[in-house]
């Protein structure tokens, strides 16, 4: 198991491959975004965006899997997170598209009333198979500490 | 139709009502975010969310169709959104909550390269039926000018 005392600040990890559908896209989009833009060819093509294009929210949605099968296959003790400091979409995501992950730790703490938590910052990236940046942000996480005896 | 001229700073709007399903869920999170607090009872027993908790993800997505909903219900000239500046998942989200929103635009400009395109602030929260906040954030909005000849 990874636990807090094994996070090293600086230490950068790159996984995941995943495919874009149009059928995702669009399913996601009914249920959670229904802006023309992300349901309609004609619609997206008439705005910035130019063809139809994946939900802000739909990205952070599959980047989270990737980013959750990464943690499960290092057995990272992860406990959820509070919430995430800043969150570009930085280019749209369209079908078609296959993504990738790459995330660095930029800092970690103890907290200071529960001695078995770690708090860590991780800037997450989200890239497209021309390696084009679509998501951007930075989140906290929170984590397990292996010896909460010890003294951070 | 609402155009960047007709956004109020300090306007306060309150809508939605959002039942969250156990079925939907765990459907988002055996897709999205398969941790095991998300999935699993007794894994989630085990853990600060006490139970069963939806993905903090899902939340969102939740948040944003009632977002939607609003926007095509006034049929208000969005753009989409460059991102989020701070977002935090405040209490956990579980299978029978009923969830609303409040918005509050808090800023406005427009764009310097393109006459055509408006920029605003907009905090979001979302509230169970206990009015707890679940989630808080302030995002970027795009959205259409009505008289881009007309200097700001």
């Amino acid at each position: 198991m990874i636990y807090f005392e094994d996070l090293e600040i600086g230490a950068v990890r790159e996984f995941g491959r995943y495919q874009v559908t149009r059928e995702e896209v669009m399913e996601f989009a009914r249920r959670y975004d229904p802006q023309p833009f992300h349901l309609d060819d004609e619609a997206a093509a008439a705005t910035h965006f130019g063809r139809l294009s994946a939900s802000g929210w739909h990205t952070c949605a599959m980047t989270m899997r990737m980013l959750v099968d990464s943690m499960t296959e290092v057995q990272q003790a992860g406990l959820g997170s509070p919430g995430i400091d800043n969150l570009r979409w930085v280019k749209p995501v369209y079908p078609g598209d296959t993504l990738r992950v790459r995330t660095e730790v930029i800092d970690k703490r103890r907290s200071q009333s529960k001695p078995w938590l770690g708090l860590f910052k991780s800037r997450a990236q989200t890239f497209n198979q021309n390696d084009e940046l679509v998501l951007d942000m930075v989140s906290n996480g929170l984590i397990r500490v292996r010896d909460p005896g010890v003294e951070s």
